[in-house]
């Protein structure tokens, strides 16, 4: 894709956003099927409070309706988006500045779904490589209508603000190719009024998880939370896989777990990972490194965090403010798709 | 299916609704493809007409997203829902009472897509015959996702209103299981809050075309619309097909065009078609009487139709009145539905 702004890593941010950062807007977000993790902070969020920092204009989508899988993820959601929320606040989001807001709560960016629909074939939905992965996991007969449909209503989401940008990791690149293209045919068949969205690519390293798996991921336990108190971080990481070599190196590849753990650290001080191996003595020494540096660097993030978590009823106040800045940005684009496709009667 | 209502005719109407008619609603609807016709008429007009006149509610959808396809679609839409409007308040659709709304102007009720695609697997969405006679003509890879999840937009429209009863072809009955079927899996998924709507099967025969083809179709320019002049429609029976035996004769089998024509009179008059071919002498005749029947039936309809044209801002009050109402319903429905989700936070 031509338009990708490449960033070589998550907090190295393009000079013409440095430049005119008023000029863009940016919409992310996250599903809410677990806790928000360490992964996610050095991932995306960090990221998303530079620019929010710098002056862009910063959506945080909550994919509330993209987790109704069944009764229990149906269950588990208003404690997962009261999570969210909590963990946006205490990295920095902050809700005079951006809005935090949730699918369920605008009607009118979902109904976007529906022209948007019109302009893409079952056939591009089908080559979309998440709904694939999707179709190879449970078979193409079981996946449902909503998954198959799921890129469509990502095009809704960034088109619905006209989001400039989009921060995304590179599995993302083709969801973000298809909402250029349903774009692209609304602009040429009734009206240019949709922007076409920039990839803003994270070159941030992914996180592997504390059991040594491929993913550090948030349904999967094998994460830190930011929720979890410093006890519960050394819990965590006094379980983590090592390797039976005591002597500590960085090399992600022929030590994968030793390595993420070195990475992490590297990440939460600022040192290099290899400096950080230097010195150390077996995979105890590691550990409490790393529990040192994770809670040092996430103390202020956590004091933060318990200061929102006193008071509920400001929480959902943000949230419901968020959702009413999102419904009057969805309203007015429905209004001028309305009136582009000849259905404000 | 074991619920359907059997109706012998668009007339008949189930003893159950004759004698509670304000227990029911209905929710019918159209395309706005082209222009309504008599074979509507005697197919589903009357007949909702008639339940509307008996007390039940009646709500009356102008399904205008649902022919988004391109933009020549888009610019002749104003003049179709237009048209429609005219119509539907010609032949008795009375909007004191009843409620005529268009899909784009009820966001709650187009929003019930994402919830209930949860709840259909693709297998499901292309074993719809619709579905898949589409995928027939065009090919699977050509069937746009607007097409492919049809039938549960269709299921919202009739779950977010809780028709009871739907006014169907027999060809719409696999639409109809559909929406029972996302009605009883979130019913047991979360709340018992939706209405499994019964089909009321009309008998109405469907009308073949004047140039003697399968369909009378109002994107066909083989049907005589409901808002053709006295004239109009003489000349339009005038060109009508028919065949080379001057005796006329009521044989649907073995005479098709003759015999469509003799029906379409038969249905306007009130006489057995086999008494009218009694002493016919020729195409000719039969096309005045036809000619004499279409007007006259239709003469005080199209009277009332030019007295509402006189007004197009009435028209349009009428239009939003609707629309107003359907949303009051649509949002009441959404709201308790996020609750079901657990989605109001």
């Amino acid at each position: 894709m031509s338009t990708i702004v490449n960033a070589p890593n998550a907090l190295s941010i393009p000079q013409s956003i440095e430049d005119n950062p008023g000029d863009f807007r940016m919409l992310t977000g996250d599903r809410p099927t677990g806790l928000l993790h360490v992964g996610h902070y050095f991932g995306t969020l960090q990221g998303r409070v530079r620019l929010q920092n710098l002056g862009v204009d910063t959506l945080v989508l909550i994919a509330d309706y993209q987790v109704l899988t069944d009764r229990d993820a149906a269950d588990r959601l208003p404690h997962y988006v009261e999570e969210f929320l909590l963990d946006y606040l205490a990295v920095g989001i902050d809700p005079s500045r951006s809005t935090i807001f949730a699918h369920s709560a605008v009607p009118a960016l979902n109904q976007l779904l529906l022209p948007f629909l019109s302009l893409v074939s079952t056939a591009e939905l089908s080559r979309n490589p998440t709904v694939k992965e999707e179709i190879a996991a449970s078979g193409r007969d079981a996946v449902s209508g909503l998954m198959f449909t799921y890129p469509v209503h990502q095009a809704a989401d960034l088109l619905f603000c006209n989001a400039d940008i989009a921060p995304v990791g590179d599995d993302q690149i083709p969801h973000l190719e298809l909402t250029r293209t349903i774009a692209r045919r609304f602009n040429d068949r009734y009206e240019p009024l949709f922007t076409l969205p920039q990839a803003l690519l994270s070159r941030a390293p992914r996180l592997r998880g504390l059991d040594g798996s491929a993913k550090m991921g948030k349904s999967l336990s094998n994460a830190i939370p930011l929720s979890a108190s410093a006890d519960e971080t050394a819990r965590m990481i006094r379980t983590a896989t090592t390797d039976a070599d005591r002597h500590i190196t960085y090399d992600p590849e022929g030590r994968p777990e030793v390595s993420n753990l070195l990475l992490i650290a590297s990440l939460c001080t600022g040192h290099d990972p290899h400096e950080l191996a230097d010195g150390l003595d077996g995979a105890a020494a590691l550990k409490r490194l790393l529990t040192e540096a994770v809670n040092e660097h996430f103390a202020p993030i956590r004091l933060r965090r318990q200061e929102y978590a006193r008071d509920r009823a400001q929480l959902r106040a943000i949230l419901r403010d968020g959702n009413a800045r999102a419904s009057a940005i969805a309203d007015d684009t429905l209004a001028r798709v309305h009136r582009a496709m000849r259905t404000a009667y």
